[in-house]
This record gives structure tokens, sequence and C-alpha cells, in this order.
């Protein structure tokens, strides 16, 4: 059992609360005190049951950053006092060859953050809550000098995109990269890859991002997806495209982007899409998906994010305003990410 | 102009014949006997104008087998008599970045070898021809011990599947590979992935094709792709999958037989497919497109296939049976190849 004295819980759309006790149930466990917590789209679909899989109730949260509060006698690498992060996973099997290769987000066996049952039959429940117990090595630190509130969403917005970044060989400087979408993952990843030294494109469909694109975020140009001249000025020149939108929307445009050997890293959950083939046999391109990152990768992300002052832009929150924010992060009327101040306001409001 | 004696033509379906007078038009070129040429598919969309883009009269083939017979004051890498080959490109720009890698095919001013304007404003005319001139960077040499035949088909179908298998890193031994549809592409891709060390699983819809694929190919194992329970049998395992279908097929059970960060490679010309998100997201997976090769690697497969005994499995013919191979061939009715024997049938029905 991973609980936690005091979490707030979503019985589908009703808001319920429960009381738990945490036990640390390993020697390798740590106990944290939230301090925050993204508010990531998926917690959204898990309240609604979107995915027809979730268990109420149900605590979200898998951005979560916190103090270390209790050791096992086992745990080796923090200490009480450390700043540390949890993300979507907390359990992989450790015998598969994604778990040997440090890949555990590809591990059959992994079990998400919340939601899901653990090895032991309880379910697992996320960071809306004010303490949780985790194995350390499904845990990071938080390097000193990176703010704990904007830190939080690099434990899935920015893992997300700087995971298949890496992979793809997108991390090199003078590459010229398109970002399509500028949300929470989005904006963190016009951020990476301005700090590998790319050249950085924002595409989107609203004329109203521009100057937030050029002038906060730091993107070198700025294309409208639907207007044909601006698409075509920018043909068959990017390296690689991560693109973050999690609706339908038509590949084919994005494909001519790229240049020969180009690649399209898709991060958005959507069912399906309709595939153009030509452009990619004519031109030796590649379509890819990618989905967060390992622990060690997620350690190294955050590092590099520290040294490079990468992070979050947010919109920091009291507890009682998560409901307005979940329907505000719908509209995507956020810049880019919600954060819950859960160590100053959980108590007050439950 | 690189033009020759004597070509068989063709207008749309009709057949006519025309008399041309071949002549170096650059010092590099070399001009060679044609001896045998393969028939492609795409011969025949070009007959039949399928991509809108035929010019009459036309002259089809592009894996030309021949012997030199003349070469221009500065050609340096072959001598009259030299065995050589000649694919499915004939000219690049020789300036961009593509050609500077040694990826002529992804040049994009490439002309084809038949049915384009050259450089001059003169047409290509491809191998069902007694005799063509070519640039002699655009020509390969056949090594001893490949029977002339045979090698014809590495030109186009070969070099089609060895491309991808090296780019996309699949040319490692101990990988299981699978290759979907069994023609002329898919029978080179088995050979190919066997000569790299694979284990090789073909994917077919036609039960008929297993004794073949098993015993005359090499193949390690066989499965019916409508057939759930031998595609459950093989989920998860293969490394990567040449996928040599150009008609609208399903992508989701091959998707689901890849493992983790597995390579779908598209070497079939089809418009487009249904693309499901979530098999890529959830496994890192990719899928791509690949298009012929550049004329170094070309060079380097056809010596491979020599010193590998890799050669296509072909039905010879003389030029006579032409229109009636074509037909067979849209039915796919032949293993796996036919190869005009030009030399010794040309000049006898014309």
């Amino acid at each position: 059992m991973k609980l936690s004295i005091l979490r707030r819980l979503w019985d589908g759309q009703q808001e319920i609360l429960l009381v738990f006790f945490p036990l640390l149930t390993s020697q390798e466990d740590v106990r944290l005190k939230i301090l925050y917590c993204g508010i990531c789209h998926t917690d959204i679909h898990f309240l609604k049951n979107d995915f027809g899989v979730s268990i109420y109730p149900l605590v979200p949260g898998h951005e979560i950053v916190g103090e270390v509060t209790e050791v096992g006698n086992k745990v080796e690498k923090f200490k009480i006092g450390d700043k540390i992060g949890v993300g979507t996973i907390v359990v992989s099997c450790r015998s598969c060859q994604n778990c040997a290769d440090n890949l555990e987000n590809y591990c059959p066996k992994k079990i998400p953050t919340y939601g899901f049952k653990n090895t032991d039959g309880t379910m697992t429940y996320g960071g809306f809550s004010d303490s949780m117990v985790a194995h350390e090595d499904f845990v990071v630190r938080i390097p000193d000098g990176l703010p704990l509130d904007a830190a939080a969403p690099l434990l899935c917005a920015g893992i997300t995109v700087y995971s298949p970044l890496r992979y793809f060989g997108l991390d090199k400087p003078g590459l010229h990269l398109g970002v399509v979408g500028l949300g929470g993952l989005g904006h963190m990843a016009v951020k990476f890859a301005k700090a590998f030294g790319a050249k950085v494109t924002v595409i989107s469909t609203s004329p109203n991002k521009k100057k937030e694109a050029l002038e906060n975020l730091g993107a070198d140009s700025f294309v409208i997806s639907t207007d044909q001249d601006q698409m075509q000025g920018v043909m068959g020149t990017m390296d690689g495209i991560i693109d973050t939108v999690s609706a339908d929307h038509p590949l084919l445009p994005l494909l001519c982007l790229l240049k020969s050997h180009g690649k399209l890293v898709l991060v958005g959950a959507v069912t399906s899409l309709e595939l153009p083939v030509l452009p990619l046999l004519m031109e030796r391109r590649l379509i890819a998906g990618s989905s967060i990152g390992g622990l060690k990768e997620t350690q190294e992300m955050i590092d590099f994010a520290a040294q490079h002052n990468v992070k979050a832009d947010i919109e920091v929150i009291p507890m009682d305003y998560v409901n307005t924010a979940m329907e505000r992060l719908l509209k995507a009327d956020v810049k880019y990410r919600f954060v819950i101040d859960i160590a100053n306001t959980l108590n007050s409001t439950s």
C-alpha cells in the first residue's frame, strides 16, 4: 500500500474526501510531503473515464513535487528534507528488456501513479494529496535552483517531449524543429528544443499565439497551419517535428514541412489519423510515437532543465480552484500548465 | 541524348518500334549493350499512365544489366567488356545535400531512367532496348559470380529493400524481421534479411505461399495475416517489418507484431493508409517509408549480394512475351520477377 493521510478524490464528477493511513511497505520506500502537483490533460480523461478504465474513488495527479519526510532502512539515494519528484509511473517489472534498458515507461507491467491496481492489489493514488509513498527507484531528485512549482510539469509534460527529442536525434544544435500545438507539451517542446540549440518554428491554428510563442517562449518563427502561403514558405526545411495535438488533424501538411529523412514524432494521444504514404516513401521520412520517459532519462531531463533554466510556464492555483482549472484546461485557457499549491491549500480546503 | 539504336516502345497500350542513333554526350558516358532487363510493377504503371505523368512514346525498364561497348575519354571506372547495371535513375543535381550524402535517390532534381525529360530536353528511355548510354556515375559494376539475369532485379527490387534494412538498423544478426507480401520486393527482402542473419517471418494473405516461403526462400516462419491465432502467436516479437504491399491494408495488425521501439518500413507505393496512433505512442514504434537507394549503396548491395549468393528468383522470357508477362505480373503470377533476355531476343522480334 502506497497511501497518504489525506487525499482529495473524485468519484466520477463528484468530489469526495477520504482518509488513508500511509505506511512504507518496503525498506526502499520514501514518504514525501507533497508540495506541488501539476494538472495534466490525462487527469481529466481519468476523472471522466474517457478511456473506460477508471476505478473510483480516484486520486489524479502525476506531476508531483515534494519533500522527503521518511525513508526506509535501505533507501540509498534520498534523505529526509530532499526535494524530489514523482512522475507518471511508480512500479515496473524490473525483469524485461525495457526495464534492463532503463525504459520502465515501456515495461508491459508498469503501473501508473494513479488509478491502477498495484502489485499488492491496492489502488495507486496520485498527487492531489498531502503525502505519498514511493519506491526510491521511481523518484527523481529536483536539483537546487529549479523552482519547485515550475518543476512539477517537467515530470510528465517535460519528459514527454524531451525523450523523443533525444531518442530521435533531434537534440543537435543547428537543427530546424517544428512544434505543433502550443499547450502544456508544446510549450515545453519549444523550450527544450531551444535549449538544445535548434531553430524552432511553432505551427499553430491560432494566430493569437504568435506573439507569445516568439516573445515569451523564444521560438524563432511561427506559421499558421491553415495558411498555405506560410506553410509553403517553410516546406522541406525541418529536420523534425514534435506534434502535441491530441485531436484529429491532417498529417500531409506537416510531412511536407520535413526535409528528406525528417522525423514527425506524435506525442498527443489520438486514436487514428490518415497516413499519406508517398511523402514518407519519396523522402524516407518517418512518423513515430513516444510516451513519457524512463526514470534515468527523467532525472537527466530535470538536471538538464536546471542547467539550462528550462521550466514550465505555470499558473499556481489553490486546491479549491481545481475543478474550475479543469474546465479552463478543457478550453485551453491556461499558459501553459496549472500547478496546485498542495502544501499551502489542501488542508485548508478539506 | 542518351538513346539507343533500337528500342521497343509503347504508346499507351500500343507497341511501336522506333530507331535512334545513340551518341555519347559526355566524356564520362559509357555505352552498354543491354543483356537483360527486369520487369518492375512501375513499368506497368508508366505504360498505363497510372500516375498521369507518362509521355509517349515510352521505353520502360529500369533493372538493366549489360556489357560496356564504348567508353568516353574520361571514363575511369569502367572499360569495354565490363558487366554493368543501370537502375532507376540516371541523373541527379550533384549539388544538394542528398547528392553530397550519396543519396541521389532523394535528390529533388533526380531524373528517372525512363519517361522523363533529361537535362538537355530529350526524353530518357529505359532498358527494353538493345543498348543505352549512361554517365559512369550512374552505373554499377556487376561482380563476377553473380548471374547476369538474376542480378537485373537487384537494381530496383533489391536495393529497394536492402536500403531500409541498412538505414533503419535492421541488418543486425539475430533480429526478428517480418516481410509483408511475397512478390518481387518481398522475396528479395526475405533473402537479404536472411543474409544479414535475421530470423525472418513472412506475413501473407495467401496460405499457398507458405511452402515456397519456407522451403525455397529460406524464411523461418510464415503467418497468415487474417488468422488471428497465428498473428497473436507472433505479437510483440519483431524488431522490424518490411511491408511491400502496394494496396490498401490495415496497419494495426502489423504494428502489433512489433516489439517496443520496432520499425515498420513501407516500400509499396500506396496513396494513404489508416494510421493507428496509440500503438506508436505506447511502444515508441515508428512507421517509415523508403525509396530505392543511392548509387554508392546500390554498388554495396550488389557486392553484398554476390558475396552472400543473394539473387532474384526469376523467369527469363523472350522479348515477344513481354505483354503476356505484364498481364501475368498484374495477377502476381510470377516467381518472382520476369527478366527479359534482351540480347538474344530483341533483334529477333523487332
